[in-house]
């Protein structure tokens, strides 16, 4: 009997190993990760697929600055549509079958915490100066490092607005791949209409918003390693196999993943199984088979 | 008692009155033109939408080609899937409700003797000397009255590849904005696999089939001028009201709307009518609502 799976695919899934995000990079890395996925589909799974977009946010953000004097450039809300639309085009002729792209928004609060502490860093590194001029057009950047880095919020996704639109597609039968990079997020202004905002949602959290919203039973959070890690860095790092929602809260509340990425996945499968779902997987692309079944990964249950 | 409407609204609609196609500048336009969307909607027809996307892909093309040293410019069918994306967004913001936008596919072939023959210009005006240097790229540039400007292959659709989940939304009571600019153009290459291709696929000819697709039974193209008109830029200019498919077929055999943008609405709307649509109207944006009531515009009938 198969299950209804989200899956939620990091953005360097879709680029070379080195990093680089050039169209045949990721058209290759698509079609590699949806080999994977097409397996879980023949296997009789019903699938919805989110993505990561970071590369390829980096890309667009970067032909706007250089051609800023020339053109317009987009706000960051458009580049996050715009990679949900070449990502999942890519999905889409790699998948065939019944498959469709939902350009999604997710709703966050204008008055989120976080944009009064913008803190995910975006795009290239760049020179202090370089970092200035762009401070000067109301940017936020640090000093990591490696060399200045724009910073923007990343506040709480509220709805994903569109998951109407992905429920009723799923309910037709349909691999649908929506949320891409989180969302294209939208607040509402002063007069209640709905506008973008510079900021990035984490894609897995609204990976585990839209696996509630589409009544998946298990989420898959397919990242670079294979299982989520207790003491990691330490001597005494260990694997984390098969575990309850409530124990994993004690490792978060330690400090176990505070550092580094599995940060964001730990809260989102904990959201997801706390809120209701059946089971939430922490894999690697290649596991992700194994995963569904249990049988692969951190997997986290009730 | 509602019809299920198409409405094709042109790339300019989505920009201010000089062209210039800020994002401040997009928005106020798709609000504008989401007005009169909204108007048919609360009176009671189910419409699906699709639109132009000619000058945001022209800014694309620009930044990909002043950046190109330092970012891998994407290929055209990515930047038309961009367009998709954020005039979708825009669409959605303005519209509320139920609606969703579909990132569409269209399928064109490979050996269609358009890519022999490259027509349709896009993009901005360069110099020759510019144009020569992205003619040692494998593009080809063709000199017009305002400069050198780069054309593209203009194939035929021959199939929606993403009209069934179009179709599965629209039955499901959303408004769909689907095959923007025409589709994202895709071909199977010689292992039969879905590829993008450089190419742009006529927006009005694609809103035909995609009408035709989700059995809509009126398609309005929506332009800047009220009717088409027989002897356009002559004494006996003499605009068109309603008339057969037949006639419309005459006329346009005897040249009349062989120059300019008019010639693929007229065709579009007579494939609509002679593949069994009810009826097609080609009129101006603010008349569409009188239009789907056969009151204002070209109206080309069975």
């Amino acid at each position: 009997m198969g299950e209804r799976v989200l899956i939620a695919l990091g953005g360097n899934a879709m680029t070379a190993a080195d990093g680089s995000a050039s169209p045949d990079d990721q058209r290759r890395a698509v079609e590699g990760a949806m080999r994977h996925v097409t397996a879980l589909i023949t296997a009789g799974h019903q699938v919805t697929l989110t993505h990561g977009n970071g590369p390829q946010v980096g890309n667009l953000l970067l032909k706007n600055q250089i051609a800023a004097d020339v053109v317009p450039p987009v706000p960051l809300d458009w580049c996050g549509a715009q990679t949900q639309a070449t990502i999942g085009a890519l999905v889409l002729n790699a998948l065939e079958g019944r498959a469709a792209v939902v350009v999604t928004r997710t709703l966050v609060d204008p008055g989120d915490p976080a944009f009064q502490d913008p803190v995910k860093p975006i795009g290239r590194y760049f020179t202090e100066e370089q970092a200035g001029h762009f401070e000067k057009l109301g940017q936020t950047w640090r000093r990591f490092d490696r060399g200045w880095r724009r910073v923007v919020a990343s506040p709480e996704p509220l709805e994903i607005l569109d998951a109407p639109a992905v429920e009723a597609l799923v309910a037709a039968g349909f691999t649908v791949v929506a949320a891409g990079g989180g969302g294209v997020p939208v607040a509402r202004d002063d007069a209640g209409r709905l506008v973008g905002v510079e900021a990035v949602i984490d894609k897995d959290l609204a990976a585990a918003m839209l696996a509630r919203a589409v009544n998946a039973t298990v989420l898959v959070i397919a990242t670079d390693v294979p299982q989520a890690v207790v003491g990691f860095g330490t001597a005494d790092a260990r694997p984390i196999g098969s575990i309850t929602a409530a124990e994993l809260r004690v490792l978060q509340a330690a400090g176990h993943f505070a550092g580094g990425s599995m940060g964001p996945k730990v809260e989102a499968v904990l959201r997801f199984v706390e809120q209701g779902g059946d089971r939430a997987v922490i894999t690697s692309l290649e596991d992700i088979g194994a995963a569904v079944n249990g049988a692969a990964g951190t997997v986290v249950h009730r």
